[in-house]
């Protein structure tokens, strides 16, 4: 039986371990906390920081396989464990040219592949200097995530929100809509699409509000989502999951925001909306087994259960039974054993065939649903 | 958080533990065997003795609830921590009943619940007395699983491979159908039917060989089964989720044959065919929230993969790459150390909106799978 290990233990792997007991697989995480979301579940836990060399070396170094859930892990080690013949999925090519936003940018500028127009900066200083690119985003280099490491630079005022360190500058898009897809890509190079969804962003969070499976595209811009996510993983020639977000800009250009080398919240509806989950997927890639199929089930809503401003702690989760009470509605509590503004607690997934009946359950289930703290 | 306690570590609390991660609890397991299927999947595992008062009291007595995944468990203890508070789903007198088939045939009579006739029997002598009864089936009391401890006795020359303990003679019944059907109790009585399933043995092993979901059935024949089904599990006053088997004679008479108090075989198409599991039934149940949808989103099959004739050991499982490449196709494998004929080590779940695409894929399935081993 396979010993595949997965670097991280958060709410990915806990999905992800979920998944895994289906198949003929040993399962090996680590994660610094042994109570995260994902600790309990694996066959194996081993305490370590994902990030050390050393110890991500020593975890590693007797298994078949190495997954992540998390791009900031440290490579150096996973390169030399893929040296010495461990299967890193994806790659450590891939891992690398996604987790710096600027090598990301420029790989994107290398393949054609449409991207909004940026700056690479190393401090604020660069941005004065570049005054007439603006209004636009602010990207750290490494360690963004869920909306931190992003500020818009509006104009001249905002520049002091900046980040000084490697960062790109992105001119603004005017964005239409946001979508994101998943590619699966299996060993030999096949590919499987899931169908992309429409992503509706909180602003002031910056993190999603809600997603709708599929997105609703004419056809001519659902063939160029299609076309330009392919390209953008094809390029990795890396096996694994890949989520790819993107914007559609008022004159229906497409162009790719972002990607993820690894399964992503924007496929978390796969788990019931789809045949084959993300999650499910990604073993069947690390396994060496078909790619299973993508296509929708039914239409689909999500949206992200998220610890409320001002509550610190032990989370409670007030109108779980409210939610639960309506047809057809899935929670996902990741288990997480603290609380705090903005963080990410679980998901909840809405099937219906009706898509105003989806995006009326959301806007009941965000009035219902709420982590507070005890 | 709840502290949720299951007595027994096999497939059934492998998938009862894969849906708990997706709600609040706090999840116990007790099995004497740590590499058993569920042994890796709670937060705190108990090597003991699910049969032994001790064990299993001292497992249970700091738990807030119990369940089961298996009815040989040790009543003694349970009712001892129900006086003492802790909450058992099913209740100990719904196991009690369930648990022995003696007790089970007599609760059917006494509540006037359509069974097939029946003879208490001590010993084989005792058929030898009730020749006028045979053909009829011989099932044990207690300890029968899986085909074992039923014996067909067609006539006088079979009766040598009866049993001689406490056991039930029921009249050979000329079967048209048998069908299966869960429901759910909650904590106030609320019940939540699944639509019922049509099940196909293999009359060698007297194991399924496989199960069309929802069953196809004649209006009046369902009104039957729905009502039989219901007032079997209504009248034993428990929560907890049961399986009801039911045989349709040639004059559409509904009977019952036996029942679970436990997620069941006859149910786990229900993780991928119907939008509530009976899996994440059980934690909507124990959990005290409400119960969800049993609807059935598209025909389904199931077929159970069993262990081959002639290999034992370390299951080997031919095929796995060829069925994962058949769409639609959800492979659950239990992770069993070992195989040896006739074992349970996975089932198959085919979703189809075609039944007719499902029989065909249940026959290319059969042709393809099989646990060996190395």
């Amino acid at each position: 039986m396979k010993k595949v290990g997965i670097l991280g233990g958060g709410q990915l792997g806990r999905m992800l371990l979920q998944a895994a007991a289906n198949y003929p697989v040993q399962t090996f995480l680590m994660e610094n906390d042994n109570t995260a979301p994902a600790s309990h579940l694996c066959h194996h836990f081993t305490k370590g920081d994902i990030t050390n060399f050393e110890d991500v070396y020593q975890f590693g170094k007797n298994l078949d396989s190495i997954t992540i859930e998390i791009e900031h892990v440290n490579i150096g080690a996973l390169e030399k464990l893929e040296l010495e013949g461990v299967k890193i999925i994806p790659t450590c090519a891939a891992l690398k040219i996604i987790k710096n936003k600027i090598t990301q940018k420029k790989y994107y500028e290398s393949h054609q592949i449409p991207t909004s127009p940026f700056i690479i900066t190393s401090g604020i200083d660069d941005i004065y200097t570049n005054l007439s690119f603006l209004p636009a985003v602010h990207k750290v280099g490494e360690g963004g995530y869920d909306g931190k490491g992003v500020q818009i630079i509006a104009d001249e005022s905002d520049i002091q929100n900046g980040f000084n360190s490697p960062a790109i500058l992105e001119k603004m898009v005017d964005i239409k809509q946001e979508i994101a897809l998943i590619i699966a890509v299996g060993n030999n190079g096949q590919t499987a699409i899931y169908p992309p969804v429409e992503m509706v962003f909180d602003s002031s969070l910056h993190l999603l509000s809600y997603q709708i499976s599929p997105a609703t595209l004419p056809k001519s811009v659902f063939w160029k989502v299609e076309a330009i996510a392919s390209q953008a993983v094809k390029k990795l020639n890396s096996p694994g999951i890949f989520a790819v977000e993107m914007f559609i800009d008022k004159d229906d250009n497409v162009m790719v925001n972002e990607m993820a080398p690894r399964v992503h919240n924007s496929g978390h509806h796969s788990i019931e909306a789809n045949y084959c989950s993300q999650f499910d997927m990604v073993w069947r890639i690390i396994l060496d087994f078909p790619l299973g199929n993508t296509q929708s089930i039914m239409n689909s809503a999500l949206l992200n259960l998220i610890g409320e401003k001002e509550y610190y702690g032990k989370p409670k989760y007030t109108g779980l039974s409210d939610v639960l009470a309506i047809d057809n509605v899935f929670v996902h509590l990741y288990g997480k054993d603290q609380t705090k503004p903005g963080r990410k607690m679980g998901h909840v997934t809405i099937l219906s065939h009706d898509k105003q009946d989806l995006k009326f359950k959301v806007n009941q289930i965000k009035q219902l649903l709420f982590v507070q703290s005890h």
